[in-house]
């Protein structure tokens, strides 16, 4: 495929991928757009040209400042749409109206892509799952029930945001090394997670089950998932509820959402399950996705230090299996539902995804570039995630998720 | 007061209580209204005959599906929409267009009164953590940071359902006492828990905090809560993230809520707290609410058997430290939102505010006034909760959240 853009050929947002986000070019008007290269197709405009047809239908539909309606129309309109541009964007020469369709990608504000509903963490990453486990309970690392359930929890979606909003240092509760009464204080052990999230693309009914092999169904893409974490406050407060302050103050996503379709050719097998899941959890095929995952550190006034290199393809549990796992009981999901993977870390010690696994909880440091060190992120580092899929020439990005985090 | 409509002296919804609610007389048009006795202030209607003035605004507000922008407009217009409607009651003679403004309470079906955000339930009840945590951690029942931090966890909104829906039995994931390979079956320890759940009336930034003391002030009023529970799958998934396909199948509130300011004259003071809680958490004052709260099961064609007796005041920790412990860490929170007590178990057995503790775990089944007994809910068996507050003649109460249970 051949576009009449000029796209840089390392640009995540390739003719291949055409993601969708919502952004706003200072005029206070979010809107859905798709990106390409460094532009984006305003869909408003595009629908206003008459692309989609229907046009005042569209218009109304892509000026609303969240995708759950257009999501809503199920795949066959949403791939359609995404064809759609696609072939105007592979015209063979530049179409009338282009300038007034295309926006300028580098200067646009993004927002939040969906309206969320309901949030999911998971915890599928057995690599995590074990070097956590190692860690809180030495005895024990990995539970008894893993191996059988992709692990999940509810979290807070009011406090999930998108890539550039900084984030404060939370306070809770913590109980100091080998003391028995709590304090309050500064969170001394702020965390990323590197995870990536799926967003529901078609609802369910309450006491309806999704069959895992149709799991994919109900996925409408993915975006990259930052679940900033205060590993002090999570120790004191998670059992036997789980995590709560520790988590929720805040977690960051990407702003453009990559469509299922767009990553199909990336589609790797899982681990080895063993022991064979139950049979509602078993599936065949190419279920995993073999997506490129880096966290950058960046002090502040200083360059960033790659820190982590993982690989989507780690998770042990697929999308579709969580997606199965979670409606097995007849819990409903809705359009924009947002479900994340949990930390994707990989075998090997550059490959795990959090400060805690890195840094060993503290007792092996990171070296930076400038020469400092980190065990956890202090006041003014910045965090950004970064993930692609790339075959030859045909690359599938995600951009960035950053995040500075205040004192 | 006294009011020119016909009240039996036992309503829970007497001329002091005054709850809103979203209600439908068969029309198919969800709409705003006030419980009166046997009767709906239609809040459409109201507006309409100009009793608030700005007809169009408020006709428009109350013509909504959901309270959400009603009660965004804060606590100064919702208590004098209240107070106004209470005047009109309270006219000495009975007002032209009374005929219009009122619905038939008896006929009208109800709807969730409000489209929740985030839900969150806590575990305020030290009587109900003490004996649960008797049975799943004999060694260890009630874990050390519980006298510390008011426990919560995120669970799921989608499936929380107004009185009278009928709930599904969740399948899940079971082990077999004495085995270590699950089994996947229909729930055998399908449970309720006897809950009492606040909405958020006043939202707050990210990085916000709220103060204990002005705590209140975000809440807009109560409903009955029942937290369905599988406890078998819980038991199985739990470690270490916390209840999920055990929870969230399903979680049931009354229509109806009760404001707050109707609640006031039952305010009382808490169990005392020792050890003193952080700062943060410490209040003064009367900051827990004398509620009595009662469950009923009745068997498919078979009368109802009260099996416990509760109070809201036995909660340890009150609504106010709830919220103000949840922001602390700056999460914020928006209208809608709903945060739920956790089971409300008193000092004796009969105050018990689960099936669970009642039969203690299955081993005392409990007795029913049919002759049958139970350890957990069976399908067809109906459970009611119902609360009420009342000193002399003021009665102020929530009506009723049932559900039955289908195989």
């Amino acid at each position: 495929m051949k576009t009449w853009l000029n796209v840089p050929s390392d640009s995540d947002f390739s003719i291949y991928n055409l993601p969708f986000g919502i952004f706003d070019t200072g005029d206070g008007q979010p809107r859905a757009g798709m990106a390409i290269g460094d532009h984006i197709v305003d869909l408003v405009a595009a629908a206003e040209h008459g692309l989609f047809g229907k046009k005042r239908f569209y218009k109304k539909l892509f000026a609303q400042p969240v995708l759950n309606e257009f999501i809503a129309l199920g795949k066959p309109t949403t791939n359609r749409i995404r064809r759609r541009v696609q072939t105007w964007l592979c015209l063979p020469d530049t179409p009338e109206h282009a300038s007034q369709i295309l926006a300028d990608r580098r200067s646009a504000r993004m927002h939040l892509p969906v309206r969320i509903g309901d949030y999911t963490d998971f915890y599928s990453s057995i690599e995590h799952a074990t070097n956590v486990g190692k860690m809180f309970r030495p005895d024990n690392p990995l539970l008894p029930n893993w191996r059988w359930i992709p692990v999940g929890y509810h979290g807070r979606s009011s406090s999930i945001v998108v890539d550039g909003t900084p984030i404060r240092r939370p306070h809770g509760q913590i109980l100091p090394p080998g003391q028995d009464t709590p304090v309050f204080s500064a969170s001394r052990r702020m965390d990323f997670e590197l995870e990536m999230a799926f967003i529901v693309g078609k609802e369910t009914a309450l006491g309806e089950t999704i069959p895992v092999e149709k799991a994919e169904e109900y996925i409408f893409g993915l975006v990259l998932f930052n679940d900033w974490s205060a590993r002090d406050i999570q120790r004191w407060e998670y059992v036997p509820l789980g995590p709560f302050l520790g988590k929720n103050f805040g977690s960051s996503i990407s702003p453009w959402i990559v469509t299922l379709e767009a990553l199909k050719p990336f589609r790797v097998k899982g681990p080895k399950q063993n022991p064979a899941p139950l049979d509602y959890l078993r599936t065949t095929g190419s279920r995993n996705y073999d997506i490129e995952l880096e966290v950058g550190l960046s002090p502040q006034n200083s360059n960033e230090t790659v820190i982590c290199h993982s690989n989507m393809r780690y998770l042990y549990w697929s999308m579709a299996q969580q997606l199965a796992h979670h409606t097995v009981n007849g819990c409903n999901i809705k359009v924009g539902d947002m479900m994340a993977s949990g930390t994707i870390s990989g075998p090997t010690k550059d490959s795990f995804g959090s400060m805690l696994e890195l840094s060993w909880s503290g007792q092996q440091p990171i070296q930076l570039q400038d020469g400092s060190t980190r065990t956890f992120i202090q006041d003014g580092d910045t965090i950004t995630m970064r993930g692609w899929a790339q075959k030859g020439d045909v690359r599938v990005g995600f951009g960035q998720v950053g995040g500075t985090v205040l004192g």
